[in-house]
């Protein structure tokens, strides 16, 4: 049996095509008949890649005919292809030079997993975050209608799916567009899905496209007008006729898209490259924005993957025959995530206020427990931070505990709802922010190193992150309680450390530290927040037995409110003061302590020095590769710590070295 | 002549009604009847109030009978009524019983000019930023279906303008309310306005609902089936009349809601109260969403605001036979905004590569000048701001240098725009933010506090601030000759300084600050950003002459990067330094400053006191008196350089305080 189906075999007699095309240029020359090959020989390559690999695949799989056919229809690069996410642009990447560097994709100094303008010309905007491509697109075309030094004429293609269409800025987008009626040609890529199945009112309007293209409700309407005798029976199946002949106009997408001044074109089958051919050419002859409305089946050509697309979004290496993946060795701690969805179960449990939120990502943030438990409880309101956020805002204005759980980069989207509708208000929101940190082969447009920074300036708000993940019950815990105003709690993407869960959930006081350890010798306080703190506990002890030098420990626990007390008297009591982040370190944790330190005369007696991700963005590699990088790993809290001691002129720390100099 | 028209004049011998009325419940209690004559009571009461103390004027003239009616058929306030931005809400107010304090609306210790909930029960949700209704309303709605302690059953309305659905929160908002099918009901309140006129699709696709109904392409196209026999003659005729039937079902705005699952009411007259009621009656009865599409005029029954609605969208004290305002007396600085709006003009003259974008304050930041004299340099996307930001960075992408001209507060919209699209990518984007620091009479909601603070976590941003409107000139055009990357530039609401603004605007060096003022006796140091220097170089003065405390000033200019040299400089040469800045004290310029001074080992002989805004949430009030209670205001910087001197241990404060002593 093989899971490659019917579109992706090629006949194994005729010549292999895709060796003979190492860029765009390539594929324009080769005749239209061929092309099925081509994606069937596009398919199989992505598929034995990516099964070594890993990486974004069953949204590449649903976007290889639309990919060969844009760079075939345009004259790409010169005409701009943008991309939304970028999960679907594997073949992309292999048909613009970029086959050979695909096994490295998603590994510190390989390609990126999304487009990225510094890696390709074919690459013209940077994404990851959804529903960008339209708005880019439009400045794009615009720019090629004014006349400045190097302005050109071009065509220009979005490329966005369904999922993404539900941001909220796409609407901006269409709204702008169809106003300014150039040429934006903007391909739906419509499969129904965006990492998970989509949602919302637009999906299952989307849905009704094939069958029965009339929109129900406007069939039902008719009906009853027919019924009353207020329309001839003629009307109606004149009706069903010309809804054939306008091609869906009158189908639900047609209305919307019609009204925000497109013109629109389909569905067609986005897996017939012919097909999507005739209507790009048909879209490159228009005066005006025009939409095109592309079926397609995410995970195309891959059985395993059209039956679970889900689970072939992103994928570790597997096995090509059965689909299996490869498993893991050992046993580990379960991810924050999974500990995350559980504990969310036993709040919804004792609260029957507590609800969960997710802005379409129920399997990344652990919220499908909680939909498959207790699916009243749980709402995914689509790729919409937004108004996941105001959604919540007007929850807890009724009295419920609504909990938003919102990767920390994907907050950034709601940072204005966060101001204006949770904090300015003090309402008791919940912000459950899942890869705080530094997050490894997404890179930099995924990783969450600003939460504490854009969180801290907001009056009302509280910023807390656990140690570890039986702390992270705690906190969720105490979060739940907290009714005073908002809060936010930020942990890691990965495992957490392997500590013991059983115990039921306890609350912490809000603003209250946590001293791990305290030295006799008073050397240095190392003070973490969230799971920095184990990198801390474990260069103390390095520091202790490799160096003598003796280091206290704080859990902060809160970068605000924080613990003044405890710090305040650890501070004073120690010559070096060292904060560790996973975080940006202009206006972070460390800053905090920073700040009232500077407030209350500690600098005198302490110097600060502050660990966390200096100012640029981080690329991507894994984890602990990123966080050397930063230096904010335990050898470099270690190399840190040393370094610092053998300049300092505190007296306790130059007695230190008089005893290593003996 | 009178400028009130016809609907708002009732019979002078029937008894007024409004005295009469204290709240809702007694609203209800009258005739249907009786309603229009109640409705032009309450328009002659708002504009005799408004034109005495000035206030947001137009909007609410517009909504006199949407606010009527939406009381009178729902139990308020266990029925909630959510307004969206709320400059619409002047009449709600009356009605819920603060008609005796609207004379002190937006005034220090008065109410809000807009819904807040501290206020009233009434106020269902505090709104001030566009397009944050139904997401409230639906959380709202969506609570009273869960069992919680305190949880009741009631109805939920939104009342939206359909410049406020131009955001795309709303229609993230639209999605999710359509497939979570609860009776929610919309209002939209169609005036065809944002606050200047409503730009995009949607809007032309709206204005098009009340001059034949049948969208003008859809007509076209069945024309053209006709035509070509594809379809029967009778099935036009009898398409016309099912339109009509349908009540516009077949219209664009039609089109559109009923494909996001609502049932779409409409078009009906807005000033026509009973009509309302209606519809609100038969909207209660529906068991799905709704959406109302009421036509209204902004300006309503007020002559002068009906011919200029964006002149009386908020207005000063004026006259009210002739409509002319109080004439300010004296000759005043130009305003900050009109200068960058001018010297934007000059600046697109004399580079092609340069436009501006406005999301729908083309009066408010000033871009009307650039729209007036340079129409195709110039952009309103609507309100907008993530497609905004976006739509710049696809410009920049070709080569072009948008400037966005966007509010402080209303970047915060953007910001994941401003990381994911423009930092990221490090897209040469100048950031214009116009109302940076407190605003006002407008409140927390539009105070610009944050910025400062969540701009330089950024990688790749540059952050900027002028001390007067001639080096706003000088900023603006550093901003344009800036090509490595995004850079913002922030200044305050109101007038300049007075100084020369006749010169050419001359480029600064990135990063290079200005020592304004170098004090022989080194006692102090006070940094400035923006204008805030101005405060600074006045404390100075009386500093200098009434306690012979000798101040030198430096403009800091820039708050990302910092002039670290001329910083390290003057630091480690005073004892004391401070910093002063209209934003938030955490994490802001100060902060920047502090974390500067210990990565460099400068606290050892300084003590820095970053002046600001403390942790909470600024009220409404003049500049000066909230500057003022914020303490960072000349008087504040004075008293606290003078008490900081008279405790510092520093060996020279201490020689100061000899000298004194004497």
């Amino acid at each position: 049996m093989s899971n490659t189906t019917d579109s992706s075999k090629h006949d194994s007699l005729s010549t292999p095509l895709l060796d003979s095309i190492s860029s765009p240029t390539e594929l324009r020359r080769l005749e239209r008949g061929k092309l099925p090959q081509l994606c069937g020989e596009l398919r199989n390559d992505l598929i034995a890649t990516v099964s070594q690999t890993g990486g974004h695949f069953a949204s590449s799989l649903g976007a290889v005919e639309l990919t060969v056919a844009a760079h075939y229809v345009f004259d790409t690069p010169k005409d701009r292809v943008v991309w939304d996410v970028g999960h679907q642009a594997y073949i992309h990447k292999i048909l613009t030079g970029r086959r050979d560097q695909l096994p490295r994709v998603r590994k510190l100094g390989g390609i990126s997993g999304f487009p990225k303008r510094d890696e390709s010309p074919y690459d013209t905007f940077g994404v990851a975050h959804a529903g960008t491509s339209i708005s880019a697109a439009t400045g794009m075309l615009e720019a090629s209608h004014h006349d400045f030094p190097g302005s050109e004429q071009r065509n220009v293609v979005a490329i966005i799916g369904d999922g993404a269409m539900t941001a909220g800025m796409a609407f901006e987008a269409l709204n702008h567009a169809g106003q300014l009626h150039r040429k934006l040609i903007v391909i739906l890529n419509d499969n129904e899905m965006s990492i998970a199945p989509n949602v919302g009112a637009m999906s299952w309007a989307f849905s009704k496209t094939l069958s029965g293209k009339l929109s129900t409700s406007a069939r039902r309407h008719f009906k009853s007008l027919v019924e009353r005798g207020v329309i001839p029976q003629a009307f109606y199946r004149a009706l069903d006729k010309a809804e054939e002949a306008t091609q869906g106009f009158l189908s639900t997408p047609g209305m919307l898209f019609t009204a925000f001044g497109f013109r629109y074109l389909g569905p067609i089958d986005g897996h017939n490259v012919e097909q999507v051919i005739d209507a790009l050419e048909r879209a490159k002859e228009q005066d005006g924005p025009v939409l095109i409305h592309a079926m397609t089946t995410k995970g195309k050509g891959y059985a395993p993957a059209e039956r679970d697309p889900v689970k072939y979004h992103g994928v570790g290496p597997f096995e090509i025959e059965g689909g299996t993946f490869a498993k893991k060795s050992g046993k580990s701690a379960p991810a924050y995530t999974t500990v995350f969805g559980e504990t969310l179960v036993e709040l919804c449990k004792d609260d029957s206020r507590v609800v969960g939120i997710t802005a379409a990502m129920p399997d990344g943030t652990g919220l499908s427990i909680l939909q498959d438990k207790m699916p009243d409880r749980y709402f995914d309101v689509g790729i919409a931070e937004q108004h996941a956020v105001t959604f919540a805002a007007g929850l807890a204005c009724e009295g419920m505990k609504p909990v938003c759980a919102i990767y920390s980069t994907f907050l950034q989207r709601a940072y204005d709802q966060v101001v204006h509708d949770v904090c300015i208000q003090s309402l008791p929101v919940v912000f459950a922010m899942d890869r705080g940190g530094l997050v490894g082969a997404d890179g930099p447009t995924h990783h969450g190193v600003f939460d504490i920074g854009y969180l801290r300036l907001l009056p009302n708000m509280t910023v807390m992150a656990p140690k570890d993940e039986a702390e992270l019950r705690d906190m969720m815990l105490t979060a739940i309680k907290h009714e005073a105003g908002p809060i936010a709690l930020r942990y890691p993407r990965g495992n957490g450390v392997g500590v013991d869960c059983s115990r039921a959930p306890q609350e912490i006081e809000i603003g209250r530290a946590e001293l791990l350890r305290l030295a006799h010798g008073r050397h240095a306080l190392l003070i973490g927040f969230g799971h920095t703190v184990q990198f801390c506990m474990e260069a103390a002890e390095i520091l202790s037995r490799s160096h003598g030098i003796e280091c206290s420990v704080i859990n902060a626990r809160f970068a605000k409110p924080l613990d003044e007390q405890l710090l305040g008297e650890m501070i004073s009591e120690h010559p070096l003061v060292m904060t560790v982040e996973d975080h940006a370190i202009q206006g972070g944790f460390g800053s905090a302590v920073l700040e009232f330190m500077a407030d209350n005369g500690l600098t005198a007696g302490s110097s600060l020095v502050r660990l966390g991700i200096d100012d640029f963005f981080v690329e991507h590699g894994t984890q602990a590769e990123l966080q050397k990088i930063c230096k904010f790993d335990v050898d470099a809290i270690v190399d840190r710590v040393y370094s610092e001691v053998r300049t300092s002129s505190s007296p306790r720390l130059s007695l230190l070295r008089e005893v290593h100099a003996r």
